[in-house]
């Protein structure tokens, strides 16, 4: 059984590793969910050698891997949710690290200047990040994902079934149209390829109950993607 | 023979594959320093389907792989410039996307409200996101690889020879060196394993050769790693 260890308020980056293992029936505890953030902390600080910069981290016989790139490379190759030929492969976690990019200017929209500052100590700075976003980092990393999303014969990434990198994109998707309404309206048309991931992997089995269950946390304002209305506009 | 595409004026991301590609004794063409800027964007533009995001990226037989991690991942399984224990793999894959991570905040500091505008445009905004970098994150990330160099019993990241984990910390600790003289030279004397590793590489046959010739850019104003002086404090 696996072990996750992740902020138990908030989706974060932890989501991705979430989905993955919900679409694939995959069992898991979430440990903090269970036992609290303090826990959280707790077995974070008191691990030595081979540690987790941060969470997500997962735990199985006693081997930890963090980074959710790095996870879900590991849950693809042994749960078969990648292919496993060799230019699949490099293809696949090219596009997860692409989208670790766009989340990681996601969370750099709100707090521009003070990671370990709060949003309100920021606000002026953010709406400045904000409008760059909207109007230049956004459309280029969705018009990347519309070509890797039409760049396959069938409807997903890859072959004719869903990926890690499909899940990843469906919170991609879900996250900036929670955390910008506005601009997600009107730009999502020109993206069809990659609204139809995000539709499909909605529908999967494991994500239509997970999403519907209490497991999935809320979007909110203290996770990577925050709706302030200020910093939306179409 | 293996075909780079980097931006030919900076070291940027590409350093860190081009220094495990020199001190592997791996052959390679850098496209962009041959051709010009250019070439590199003529290429990117005329690419479809499984396309890089940005460079840098790396071509053979057909195959582009792109996103430093990746590219260094494919790089370690065929030239044994990492282990190939899952466990270790998996670290090693941690490590470098931590690495990852620490440069898109260093990027950051610079550049924290506009990734398209220039610093210029951006120095009081930036003057505060340096602050809390070098008080707060700076130490957090040096403090995590310093953990990662002792965790091993030998002198490398794991086992007795150099990786491309070990090869990439040599890059992020030189262009911080560049970038924050007066604070690396408070911090560096708390992370000798970090140093260490740093020194191990500078000396490695293909790295001094490398450090020596043309083909090693020097450290700029446009690359990640830049020497702003107000951005600086012991």
């Amino acid at each position: 059984m696996y072990k996750l260890w992740y902020w138990s308020a908030v989706q974060g980056r932890g989501e991705f590793v979430r989905l993955a293992l919900e679409a694939g029936g995959i069992d898991y505890v979430d440990c903090a969910r269970e036992q609290g953030d303090a826990a959280l902390l707790a077995d974070l600080n008191d691990r030595t050698g081979r540690t987790p910069f941060a969470p997500p981290y997962l735990e199985i016989d006693g081997l930890v891997i963090a980074q959710v790139a790095n996870i879900l490379q590991y849950l693809g190759e042994q749960h078969h949710l990648a292919p496993s030929g060799l230019a699949d492969r490099l293809w696949l976690n090219q596009l997860q690290l692409t989208i670790a990019d766009c989340v990681a200017e996601v969370h750099n929209v709100h707090h521009p200047v003070g990671t370990g500052a709060y949003y309100d100590e920021q606000r002026p700075e953010a709406a400045r990040a904000a409008e760059q976003f909207r109007a230049e980092r956004l459309p280029k990393f969705l018009g990347h994902f519309e070509d890797a999303a039409t760049a396959n014969d069938g409807e997903w990434l890859i072959d004719h079934r869903w990926t890690y990198a499909d899940t990843s994109l469906f919170q991609l998707v879900a996250g900036l149209r929670y955390m910008f309404p506005k601009r997600m309206a009107t730009l999502a048309p020109e993206y069809p390829g990659l609204m139809r991931i995000h539709a499909m992997v909605a529908d999967l089995a494991g994500v239509r109950a997970y999403l519907a269950s209490e497991r999935r946390i809320r979007f909110n304002q203290d996770g990577i993607f925050r709706h302030y209305p200020e910093l939306d506009a179409a």
